[in-house]
């Protein structure tokens, strides 16, 4: 048997956001790009390694289990862990490859790589610092916010897709307009007005999802270099939007009502901030609404120093108890508000739907951004959506998921009730898919995900949210893709991974994360 | 009958870039939106106003013709033209509106208007100067750029999605990967390899349309205030793409064989400039296809300046006589080449399945711009169209497209060897549907346009591919919606415009657009 080949320079960053056993996996791939270790070669035993680097075995060998995962090495009983040998062609050596440049870029050689902007360069690293999960089928997945596919109308939204391809034939396949399906819009339009948002359906402009239309409102509004007002906590994408768009965030702190008044007031106070986002209702990650008074002063202030707010309502049609919060969109009475709508919590993300609407000439900037960035979207797709909508479908669909969401959230309240340790706190959501919870002693959450992920469950850490990546001792879970079994379960071996983890430390001490 | 309004300050500006009909029509919404007319008021009469604008009637005519067909105003017979009583609520009501909002924005006057990015406004007056045709049904339409619906393979699409989401179910509903679809990507790769691409399926990113995949690869190399090589004429929607993203041209002249290698060379060595952008093959608006000894200068120039080069291959699959030419991407041994492609042109555009494809620290690049920009694309048309193109639709669509397209560029040739005046040169293209024409006088034919549209005919101006807008005497034509009678009967019409515009003329002159 070979000897096992040395590693060089291993290097772990406690100070870095990034996971142990992540940043093991990483630095070997890298070695492995770098031909430092070569195919066929025995990585060091996990013993030698954990002891080398100071570390708890397990999360040596869940660093060489993701690099199992993804083909880079291969475990032979009773042999060891192995650099692949299907270097020579296939993803992996393609993969190998790509990493070799990106070494070589990162090492300052020069080399024939293009020179990416600034911006990409960023979201790169962005990307790489994202906690990357763990997807074994058994692992209660309370980190997704995904609707559960186990309940997409799969077969009802096929015939309408099929019934609006025969009814409108070629005119489906051609270009839209920049604002989409009309006849989706006016179906929009009057679901709007349920809520008491004034937008007509030529106040529309459909999107490829709320992400797409997260990036066209920033765009609207900003030029690379200003800053965007953000709650903090705030949903991540909208994080990677502002770094790919050159901005960078403006955090306003939050309470339990949502953001603070006066800290929002100091915040856009400064000239270079162009716009605020906000969650209002159900908010990402918190699960929490802001009162309607609250709405009020916000749209007093923003009003106030002329900046326009992006209504994130991505989650609009989700309440599954207690009445209705009218949107800032229709509180408004400036016509200072961009709402984002999103059929991807409420149907599925594959039909890749959202709207923007505004009044005015924010409306006719977004019409042309959307023009000048894709032309338009996918015809057949909202005329079936349409279809959908028209028939009392989704009104069902909804019914269903919100009695889904009703009973899925007593029992996650019920089970972080029996399993977690006192003085943690969770807020209590009205709609959506998404809770909080903080733990009782100080904590970085991110440093309890290897051993959750070993113990059976995903979260997601609440650093992931906080727009400068500070611990957290916070955590987003969801219900959208765990059963009430699978919730309980998950839960509870969440209780136990926090328990152990808190034995080991000093107990509890002051707040790593945000108050809420 | 209440006297007729007069109408303050109509104003035509013969430098603008737009139809002098355009602008009468503008000034008057403008007008109604300001309440400077109101519903009900009469407008001059035709000869009227034309005598105090020193116009012909046809286009004073032909500014109150479109005015009436977007409802703005009405003709009663023998009354005179009024305008719209409608006013009070529906569409008209609210463009008015909205018109009135823009209105007391542009007179600088402080209202609650949000303030727009620069790159919005700027979009926003584009969007303005983009000619608008009137789409009568008999008018032929030269200037589309749209494979002709009459030819859209619908029924064997519907099947093709119909079967992708009986087969591959909720999951087709979920989020895809940033990069998409991997069945359509193995089988486009394969495509690709067979033009000497040497892409893998995973190193390509499906996106939305060509279009989205232009907007990606300019920000993949740039930031705002940086430059990007065009050739000169170039596609109208990169113009408008740079713009949004805050970035401006640096024009490269072409001759017969493509962009030339001098004028490039001198280009790329500003530093400011970050990518060439090009057309190599059926070049639009040119037609013109660049032999592969220019091709190896280009990546050649290219490599040497360490500018990346995006080639648009947006009509690869549309050559219907001839050798394949090799993609710049299949020549390029430095990896210095993103490559766009697009089912827009060869298929239908509203399946909206572009891609775009590069290796290494670039790809990682474009994965995370894809995912930080809309999260992914939707899988139920991707995993369609994977399904028509390997059953061989695809294949068999190509076949008839090329044959219709021969055939009517043959009819095209014809036509204009028998319409145009003495002197007229044009391209004969090996694939595509466009092509262009130079008049043998000097002229802006954005000037004959409105005529022409009288005529039954409509073209694209040349000054349109322009990146300064300049006046040029080309116009691209196409072959795309028109059959071969409408190409007679249109480029019949054509050729009367042309003749008697230079009647009207002083005859030929020096050359106003460029030299091919």
């Amino acid at each position: 048997m070979a000897s096992p080949r040395p590693l060089q320079s291993l290097l772990i960053d406690t100070a870095s956001g990034r996971p142990v056993y992540q940043q093991i996996a990483v630095q070997i791939q890298s070695a492995i790009g770098r031909r430092e270790v070569e195919s066929g070669d025995r990585l060091p035993a996990i013993r030698t390694l954990a002891t080398q680097l100071g570390l708890h075995r397990d999360t040596v060998a869940l660093a060489y289990e993701s690099l199992a995962n993804e083909g880079w090495v291969e475990a032979r009983v009773g042999a060891g862990t192995f650099v692949s040998l299907s270097r020579g062609g296939g993803a992996v050596g393609e993969a190998i490859d790509r990493i070799a440049g990106a070494a070589a870029e990162a090492g300052g050689e020069i080399g024939t790589e293009m020179t990416l902007s600034t911006q990409v360069e960023q979201l790169i690293a962005l990307d790489n610092m994202r906690p990357r999960y763990a997807t074994g089928t058994d692992v209660v997945a309370l980190h997704r916010l995904i609707p559960d596919p186990r309940f997409y109308p799969v077969e009802e939204f096929r015939e309408c897709i099929d019934q609006a391809i025969r009814e409108e034939g070629p005119e489906l396949f051609s270009y839209a307009s920049p604002e989409g399906d009309p006849r989706l819009r006016r179906a929009m339009a009057a679901r709007f007005h349920s809520h008491g948002i004034d937008r007509s359906a030529d106040e529309l402009v459909l999107c490829h999802g709320a992400s797409q239309g997260i990036s066209l409102a920033l765009r609207l509004f900003t030029e690379p270099g200003d800053q965007v007002a953000v709650e903090v906590p705030t949903y991540t994408n909208v994080l990677s939007a502002l770094t790919g768009l050159g901005l960078s965030p403006a955090p306003v702190p939050m309470d339990g009502d949502g953001a603070d008044p006066d800290a929002l007031d100091r915040v856009l106070s400064k000239p270079e901030v162009k716009a605020f986002y906000t969650i209002p209702s159900f908010h990402n990650p918190l699960g929490t609404t802001m009162p309607i008074e609250r709405r009020r002063q916000v749209l007093d202030v923003a009003k106030r120093h002329g900046v326009p707010v992006i209504e994130d309502a991505f989650e609009l049609d989700l309440r599954f108890r207690g009445e209705d919060s009218p949107p800032l969109a229709a509180l408004d009475d400036s016509d200072n508000v961009v709402l984002l709508f999103s059929f991807s919590k409420s149907l599925f993300p594959g039909v890749r739907v959202g709207s923007l609407s505004a009044h005015g000439r924010a409306l006719e900037g977004l019409i042309a951004l959307k023009h000048a960035t894709d032309l338009s979207d996918a015809l057949p797709l909202q005329a079936g959506l349409a279809r959908f909508v028209e028939s009392g479908a989704y009104d069902r669909h909804l019914a269903r998921i919100r009695r889904l969401l009703r009973s899925r959230h007593r029992v996650m309240d019920e089970a972080l009730g029996s399993s977690m340790p006192e003085g943690t706190i969770w807020t209590k959501p009205d709609g959506g898919y998404q809770l909080w919870a903080e733990l009782p002693f100080e904590v970085d959450t991110r440093d309890l995900l290897a051993d959750a992920a070993r113990a059976g469950v995903l979260f997601s850490p609440g650093a992931s949210f906080m727009s400068d990546a500070r611990p957290s001792r916070g955590m987003r879970l969801t219900v959208a893709c765990a059963d009430e079994e699978e919730i309980r379960r998950g839960v509870a071996a969440l209780g136990e991974v926090v328990r152990s983890s808190r034995a080991a430390r000093s107990g509890a001490g002051r707040t790593a994360g945000i108050h809420l």
